[in-house]
Formats: C-alpha cells, sequence, structure tokens
C-alpha cells in the first residue's frame, strides 16, 4: 500500500537560496505519516495517552533530487517498509509535478512515556502490517 | 535592567526573500528570554518540574523596522515591563549593526500543567521585580 | 469577506508543554494568507519575479485564548482590515472546535526587492479591496 | 580536525514527547555548519554573491541515540569527511553531557543559483581539504 497526501510548499518553508530548506522534506515526511495513521483510524494522542507510548525516530534520512519551490503543490507518498516487534519504519518520496522530488527512510521506535524501548502495541503493529501487506 | 544576549542568524531562519522569516523573530525573543531567565538563576524546566508550573504566552507583538540576514550577529534586548500576580510582561528590541531591526512586546501568564491560571511561583515574581527594578 | 481555511495541528507544531508553540500561529496565519491570495487569483511569485515586489510584514501580533493541541483541526479565518496605497492589514482568528483560540493582526508594506518601499501593485490593491468590501 | 560548537536546546526545539524534535537536530549540524565556515574565513554569502554559488544538500542522515531535551548543552563535532571537485560530505555528531546523542551525515553539492552543478571554488574546496587533512 502507498499512502500519499498532498501538500503545499509554504513561503516560511523556504529560505534565502529561493528553495525548500532540507529540513522541511523531513517535516513533510513526518504531516504524510500523521495523515497515514489517521487513514488507519490509529492515533498518536491515543497511543501517548492510554498506552503510554511514545514513537520517536531512530533513524532519518533524506536524498534530494530536485528543489521543491514555495507554492508548488506536492505529493508526499509513504510506505510501510519494515515492521518489527519494537520498530517501524517507512519510506518516502515526493512527488513534485510528477517528477521525484526527494526521497528518503524513517525509522521509530516504540517506547514508554520515560523513554524504555518497548513493543508496539499489538492492533497499532498489526494495522501497520496490514498496510505493509495490502496492494494498491 | 535590560539583560542583551547576541545571537547569530541562520540559514534556515531565512526565507525566498533573502531575509529571516518574522516568525523567527520571536524565537530570537525566546531564545533570549531563556539565557535571561538562566542569568537569574532559574530554570523553567524546574519551575514545571518543582512547581508544575508553565508560563504560555497571551500575547505577542512585534514591529520590524529593518531586514535581518543570513549571518548577522544580532543582539537582542530584554527588558521586564511588567510583573502582576498572574503575568510578567517583557519588551524586547533586536540590534543588528547599532540598528534598531525590531522591537516588540511578550506577555506570559503563569498556569497549572494543565492549564489553570495561578500566581507566580513567589521567589520567581520576585527575581523578576527586582530585575525590572535594577539600574543597569 | 472572511476567508476560511483548516490546517492539522503537527507534532512538530509542539512543544513540551505539550501545545502548539506560540509562533506557530504566525505560520498558520500566513499559511491562510497565501491560500487567501490563491483564491483570488493573486500569487506572490508573480507579485516577485513579474513587478519585483516584496510584502514583507511591518507588524505582526496575536492574542492566545486556548491552547491548540496535536492533530487538533484548526480554522484559521482571515479578514482584510484595511488597505492603503502601500500597505494591507489583516485581522487573522483562529477556531478550534468553534472557540476561538487565538486573535491577531498583520501588516504588510510592498517593497522592492532591495527593499524600498512601494505602491502596493494597481491589481493587487484592488482585488485586496474587493475581498475587504464583499459581505460573506 | 575536528570543529566543534556548542548550543543550547531551546523551548522551541521540543515536542509534546518533552525532546528536541527529529529534525532540529539538522538544525544544529547545519548551525554547527556556519560556524565552521566562519572559522575558516569562508563566507557562504560571498560564496553566493561573487561566486553565484550555492551549496544545497543532496542527501541528510542522522541516527538518532540518546533525546536531548530543554536546556541541555549539546556539543556539535564536524569533521570532513570528503571533498570531491563538486561535492562535500560532512560528518556529525552530538554530544550531550559526554554521552554521543545523535551522529550523520550531510554531503553537499556546488550549484550556480540557476542550480546547474559546477565546481566547488577552488579555495573553497582547498580551505576544506587542509581542514579534513589537519590533525586536532
Amino acid at each position: 500500500m502507498i499512502f500519499k497526501r498532498k501538500f503545499r510548499v509554504r513561503w516560511v518553508d523556504t529560505d534565502i537560496a529561493g528553495v525548500m530548506h532540507f529540513t522541511n522534506y523531513f517535516r513533510y515526511f513526518e504531516a504524510c505519516e500523521e495523515e497515514f495513521y489517521r487513514s488507519l483510524g490509529l492515533d498518536l494522542n491515543f497511543l501517548r495517552e492510554e498506552h503510554g507510548v511514545l514513537l520517536p525516530r531512530v533513524e532519518a534520512s533524506c536524498q534530494y533530487k530536485v528543489a521543491c519551490r514555495f507554492n508548488d503543490e506536492i505529493e508526499v507518498a509513504l510506505s510501510v517498509k519494515e515492521v518489527e516487534s519494537k520498530t517501524v519504519t517507512y519510506e518516502f518520496w515526493i512527488l513534485n509535478e510528477e517528477e521525484k522530488a526527494a526521497e528518503g527512510t524513517v525509522k521509530c521506535i516504540a517506547t514508554t512515556l520515560d523513554w524504555k524501548v518497548v513493543d508496539l502495541p499489538k492492533e497499532f503493529a498489526r494495522a501497520l502490517k496490514l498496510a505493509r501487506n495490502t496492494t494498491i
């Protein structure tokens, strides 16, 4: 399953080079991830408040291909790459006018609120695995 | 008392217009406020963890005079304008090469961790009043 | 005319107090302003590239009423308050579950690319005045 | 040569999890890079304005080990990993109380102002190579 969501590049996302600052690609990866959870009926607030579980990142990477600019409508795509007992890894890519502007990977780990590593809550892991295995 | 601290404008602070984005002036106001607390031996972590008190903003304003640019060394000045039982109001201004680049006001209110308005902790209020009344 | 647009509060918008950082309200004001221009067929890229005109902010202010939190769907409303020959002033407010979470004002001035103050381009000013005078 | 610079984690850097948001580690990598250029007498403004050269990122990655928190004084270390004709790759790591909090890599490519890939300006490349080869 590839989850996609469109976003608009904002003035504040740009820098003096006239393009989106490299850190902001990660912000859009994360915005897409948040919409992905919503689409599955998952909720990071529920995870935190009811399960006492956070999903901090242990790895993040991005390769930049083509600059995104103010007012561009970009499409962020998310694919669940791997679900392990305590981690989930996402692949992201950003399409700008059909062209791949950037691609990256983000790996999250489940922890308690005081940062002890734990298993992903069962339903959460199950939903992610289902999303990974679903075609389309 | 006027508390001053120097900061360097970063690439990420700029936007496509080639200057610091207007929201980032508030970030430097806040960075100066944090250094001001440190200079007084006050600690927002202590306030939150020991007193259960937060200092959310109820008002923030800025007037922009001269654009700040990448690599500029700016000096942020803070003055305690008013300390009331539950609020503290700061005046800020930013100097860039001796010129006033911006000036603004930020008003903070004391609340519990679940956002009920409370009195500023006594020693905190006292330190702020002292800073307000100190010349130089 | 009141222009409204919905946005979703992101994880990255929040801070250690568990709520949206005060600077990010201004980011959403600006995102709404950008969508407002789009709705009128105006384009800040065109303004910059064809007219050589920028719209830097000379004043920005916000009053915070109720904290916005991660995953909240907020509605930002924009109203053109005043259009003068060289400036436009907007009023903004943010609704969160029908409640006013914040309200503010942003004043923009037209300048050349090297920051000399100029008149707002005619069609731009006309469109803004029309928006100001339109009911609904 | 390992170039190091200390920074203070700001309130605005944190998120609802109570720790520095993962994107902000890249901001501190970049702040350190900017100070590194300054230490060498290099200037990205000069590069842009006189040489017409930008240094956009083509790759960025970070591995997160230990969360950084509000008010932590972090030390960012930079090492020049590789200088090629058109690119420079940096390794970064962040120390927090002697502990490695994060480490990452950022690869930059030289381009003209309209994004054609070019050679790094000679003196710029020479200074970077010298920094790479200098012990201590």
